[in-house]
């Protein structure tokens, strides 16, 4: 039963692959439906710069895979735009280095959809990682290091960038034009263009959750500093705190920590409050923090406020005590994000765009507007 | 500050980069250290087949990179063989389609550490996802279908494979062979190659830690079935029960669903037995089912059998119970198989080998031997 791949013949040589591209390209950004013509084969040439051959060979493909049609008399039209060769495109996805920074859960997760959602549009997901020090420095050179990178975009084996990398507020990509589209995927507000997960809209749905359940000192329990890259949540935070007459407890956001061990220090920070001193709400903005402080204050007190977290709804986890959820939809920021750098592939002239997706809602009535709880 | 991508000039073509694969494959195969002589480009050019051209502007890279060095009246010799250059190996992950079947964190978490491993060493890892039905069946045809693979393949953009693809216990390449080296990584204990999490040792631990707690009856919590797949696992519970003298209650392993809800069922399915019949004693294969588990045993009632459970080293939980963890390292388990995979992709000529990784152990004394607690 095995069987050796040939290595020689039934392949598309480098050329034909590129014209299949620019043939797929072309269709796209023309908006051509099924029935519609192609420019004969010497426009093809003019507009597209490819050997006769290669044009042949890549129609003939594309012919094969149902893309196109040929008929007798009225010429080479479009079969189904939608039909492109599984595999044609490849997707690289820009992110930071795992072996340098802390990656949570929420990052492994989101990488592993956001390549399935490229892999399930038939597109090959390639991943660069972000490798500091690799090159001597040179003045004014702001390029980051993806290894493989500069010579895949040179050869043109990769056709569009997901990125999931940030330094200090700027994308890769600002310093540096890779000369195919970008689109951001994550938590950054001010990606150029790209999918945000809304944590502005979570976290005052979660401030007007506390409030509506009669709590007056909130605490605020997140491993985030209040950074720039983060302002509108900050902001949101802030002006839904103030809208509803609340203050914070303790006055600075705790949580020194990741994970269950950074939320049992937070347990033991705010068991060392005195009693009136506690928060009778917090705001956790992470799962698995709020999984050790929910089993640290539930071991060590009978001090129960009422706690709310942010949670990720593909990897549900449960609690020592009773909590509600806001949570955050990665599947849904993968797929919106994959949308929209495959339609730039499929036709570069589309402008940039940012969205901002809302945290899953279920409907809970307060004052005149949906919160979720 | 925006710079273009130079895309004609200072690129290596996909020969030169053949060509450099070519001669770091000979230096490594031939084990050839710093100091080494090459053939010279006579003899390189029968070896390994390439023009004049190709294998100059390959050993001119390969001495700018520092792999190589030329010195006058001596010829070319190897300078450092471990400085490859970056992004010079691309490695495909085969891996389940997302989209169409259950993955877990433990899958998620794995990719993303086989990924980063590949990364960490300078290569750019791929992933080609199982997408079924998209060739038409050919009768006897058994490969499966990974868009753009078979294209990669061919056209040499890949180097090597690591698996997590199996479907029925056969691994995605015993079908077929892909023409290079192929490891695989998790938990399938009959991998031709690769590494692999020993979950016998760890369910032999864990029957063997509730034991010396004095557990009797002893329920085994698990989603998996008790397939050929995992026959060393239950072949493993089996005997560690009869030598500990320990009764399965009930009588078949518990648990249908996955994640939290799942651990709630198992509870509520533990509380409708007589307190007689519950198991004082309970082996989770499950840190997520035993988040639920605990919660559901704590909301209900003051059942309080003895807990141990399988955790991921890399995604610690906290749980509403005091539970026992016996640790996976998942970060380890990718490192062990991406070395195994680069090892052989620099010398194919490498014999296949399998490893099990045991679970992270922790000094408890029972009887003459370490187990984890």
């Amino acid at each position: 039963m095995v069987r050796s791949v040939q290595r020689n013949g039934g392949g598309d040589g480098p050329q034909t692959v590129r014209a299949q591209k620019a043939l797929v390209r072309l269709v796209q950004a023309r908006r051509l439906g099924p029935g519609a013509q192609l420019p004969n084969q010497a426009q093809l040439r003019a507009l597209l710069g490819f050997s006769n051959d290669s044009l042949s060979a890549a129609m003939n493909r594309l012919v094969e895979l149902g893309f196109l049609q040929r008929r007798r008399r009225v010429g080479t039209t479009v079969a189904d735009p939608g039909a492109t060769p599984p595999g044609l495109w490849r997707i690289g996805i820009l992110t930071s280095s795992p072996w340098e920074e802390f990656v949570s859960p929420f990052d492994s997760q989101l990488l592993h959809y956001l390549q399935a959602h490229i892999g399930r549009r038939l597109c090959v997901p390639c991943i660069y990682f972000h490798t500091p020090g690799l090159r001597p420095a040179v003045p004014g050179d702001r390029r980051p290091d993806f290894p493989g990178l500069t010579a895949d975009l040179e050869s043109g084996v990769v056709d569009g960038l997901m990125s999931r990398f940030s330094v200090d507020g700027e994308s890769a990509t600002e310093a540096w034009d890779p000369g195919v589209p970008v689109c951001y995927a994550g938590s950054w507000e001010e990606a150029p263009c790209g999918a945000c997960i809304d944590y502005r809209e979570l976290v005052v749905n979660g401030v007007e959750l506390l409030a509506a359940r009669g709590c007056r000192r909130i605490g605020l329990v997140s491993a985030a500093p209040p950074t720039a890259e983060f302002h509108r949540f900050w902001g949101g935070f802030t002006a839904a705190m103030k809208e509803n007459g609340l203050s914070i407890r303790p006055d600075r956001p705790v949580c020194s920590g990741q994970g269950p061990q950074g939320g049992r220090q937070v347990a033991a920070q705010l068991l060392a409050l005195s009693p009136r001193q506690r928060p009778d709400g917090l705001m956790v903005v992470d799962d698995r923090i709020c999984t050790g402080l929910c089993a640290g204050l539930r071991e060590a007190s009978d001090y129960r406020p009422v706690i709310v977290t942010h949670a990720n709804h593909q990897a549900p986890l449960d609690f020592a005590l009773p909590v509600t959820r806001i949570e955050v939809d990665i599947d849904a920021l993968a797929d919106r994000a994959v949308s929209m750098l495959l339609a730039r592939v499929l036709d570069p002239t589309l402008a940039d765009e940012r969205v901002y997706l809302p945290p899953l809602a279920v409907a809970v009535a307060r004052k005149d507007r949906r919160i979720c709880a």
